[in-house]
């Protein structure tokens, strides 16, 4: 496969127009590339992280980041999918967002490489008769094409001029910062696009468009905050390895593609004995969890949380053999731990709570009141070595 | 009937909230009338005259105009009403055209009881942050109520995002100026309430709203310079008045209601007697004419107007015993003159043609290749003694 067509079909859903782009990368010119965000929520996950890789791939080829930070439509908040009008923001809120955004941005994109200009150096000086001219260049027919001011109109919820004008704000930063081409999640085709028709309108050589996936979460559903299957770039080395880990099996493949070099031949060799089932995907997950880990923090990093993400996973192993104890009703931890000898007395008992030592199924005990009950059998561990099983009477 | 409600009722098409309206009335304080218009045409007719009316009859109470220039709103002219998106204005016709307007304004309205204000005053500080507020005060479902809007954008016409943006404009002039009472034509009621609903938000006791009829031309089709039935309130008296005699019958009781301060009474009267034949509907159109030129210029341009056109219509009145001329093909005016002998040669009546002393019909004879047609019966008259009847061989 040429390095070219790589280039533009790993990781990427959809590139417009693909034709002129390729003409761009052949010429000795560095390109353009625009990313721009919004710095509304600043938490980034791996999912964002597929963007960001792309860009990487392109300055490594000699090309030229522009980073747009969004700190005039963040104030409106991209309407593209979403149902509900958003409660603008404090300018203060978002430039706090805009910094945590760019600490995560850097740890994929090369700063030298990347010239970050805010959209205040226009938007702070844009007055009425400008924001008049960008509102009579576009037509309410090309605003309901887009799908999401569409059924929020149609549904009957509630759409503001305002966020009609999203779209052209964001592409009139196209027409300042003159792009080759714009980078975007598939969610941002409708708002590139109105940023390559305003060019266009003002006869400026159009942006092209490159569209990168939304990925899963690491339970296959859509990725979000909502459904706890995130893995976020600030989450330390044992965190993020051990989330990596929780993949379901299905998404293990396009992560490999989308997040990794591996070659596209191996990626589908571990696609095919995943599906084959010749593999334990386990073993796949821990490869995937250590290069993502080398990626956000650093090379060494990775095997540092697969030591202790292998540590912690043995010291909960519990031995097939322990002895059991058996209650008839509700009892407390401390009961319980002296009942059965895994404590002399309760004030041991206690001690050894506070000092950490004390699990049930494996998860630190936090305080004394905790009870457990004869309907459900749970194992009691004090230290590495010492295991009751208790259960009903 | 009351004072009040004659000032309510009569050329009034509707009243919002009237209830509020009559308690602001019946206050001491003087009420600030606001009447915005936008310098795009400067032309004034007196289907416009009306509300000027009305505004002069609140302010012969005491009451106080604030007269809005929509300096910024004419460079995107009101959509309502228009099938197609207008060409925005410069900066200097809009100047010109505003000085064209209040030339006209203050033929009825009283210059000292008028505070005149630009929508520049605010509108030339306005930034982004606040154009951007203020498109998220509206919803795209709320300005599709306005006829105008929906059925452009339902009949798939050119509907830009400017102009959803023309009625929070012409509203953010109330939060401007307090007024009391918009006045509007019918045809303004959106952009009004677009001003009230805006006050509304912003916590400030909402305008209400006086809207007058759009009166019919004098033909009786709607007002307008494309049928050119309009009476335009610059015309010089004399044409002014003849412009007035051309009205049709039926449109002459709603011109004595709405333009003149004829009793409602004997306004009743005309009505009725038009409606019977039992007078002479001349007598009362000259009547309109002589009220309508002292109106609009002084009270002694009214009997010389008339004077006037009397003498005019003398003259052009068309003895009964006239010699006949029979033509069997078209002719050309000058051979049907050398022809019928009203002219000794070809070159006189290029001559006569020249020294505006021709007429064909009444109307004057502006160029030597005019055709009569055997079909069409026509007079042709040289100087004021002279007539030939021209007809078919």
């Amino acid at each position: 496969m040429d390095h070219i067509d790589e280039l533009l079909t790993r990781g990427v859903a959809e590139v417009l127009v693909e034709a002129d782009l390729r003409r761009k990368l052949a010429g000795s010119r560095p390109l353009r590339l625009k990313q721009g965000f919004d710095p509304t929520k600043p938490d980034m996950h791996i999912g964002h992280a597929v963007g960001l890789r792309k860009l990487r791939k392109f300055q490594d080829l000699g090309h030229q980041v522009v980073l747009i930070v969004g700190d005039w439509t963040a104030q409106i908040g991209d309407p593209s999918g979403r149902d509900e009008t958003r409660p603008r923001l404090t300018a203060d809120v978002v430039r706090q967002n805009a910094e945590t955004y760019m600490q995560q941005f850097f740890k994929v994109v090369d700063r030298d490489r990347t010239e970050v200009r805010w959209q205040s150096e226009w938007f702070g000086t844009f007055d009425l008769e400008k924001a008049l001219n960008l509102a009579g260049r576009f037509t309410l027919a090309q605003m309901l094409a887009h799908e999401t001011f569409r059924k929020r109109y149609e549904e009957g919820g509630k759409l503001t001029i305002l966020e009609l004008m999203y779209p052209m704000l964001q592409g009139y930063d196209s027409v300042m910062v003159t792009p080759d081409v714009e980078f975007g999640g598939t969610d941002q085709k409708f708002n590139n696009l109105a940023g390559r028709e305003l060019m266009d309108q003002m006869s400026m050589v159009p942006q092209d468009i490159l569209l990168v996936p939304l990925i899963p979460g690491t339970d296959g559903r859509k990725m979000g905050k909502t459904f706890n299957n995130t893995v976020d770039i600030l989450m330390p080395p044992f965190e993020m390895y051990s989330k990596v880990l929780s993949m379901s099996d299905d998404v293990l493949p396009l992560y490999f593609e989308v997040l990794t070099d591996v070659p596209l031949a191996e990626v589908a060799e571990i696609r095919q004995a995943i599906a084959a089932g010749s593999a334990n995907p386990m073993e796949f997950k821990m490869r995937l969890a250590r290069e993502v880990v080398a990626q956000f923090h650093s090379p060494a990093d990775a095997p540092a949380a697969e030591a202790e993400w292998i540590k912690r996973f043995r010291e909960r192993e519990i031995p097939e053999d322990i002895p059991e104890h058996a209650i008839s009703a509700p009892a407390s931890i401390v009961d319980i731990m002296v009942d059965s000898k895994l404590a002399a007395s309760k004030s041991e008992a206690r001690r050894l709570i506070d000092g950490g030592g004390v699990r049930v199924d494996g998860e630190k005990v936090a305080g004394y009141d905790l009870l457990l009950s004869p309907g459900k059998p749970a194992v009691v561990q004090v230290g590495r070595r010492k295991f009751v099983r208790v259960r009903g009477a």
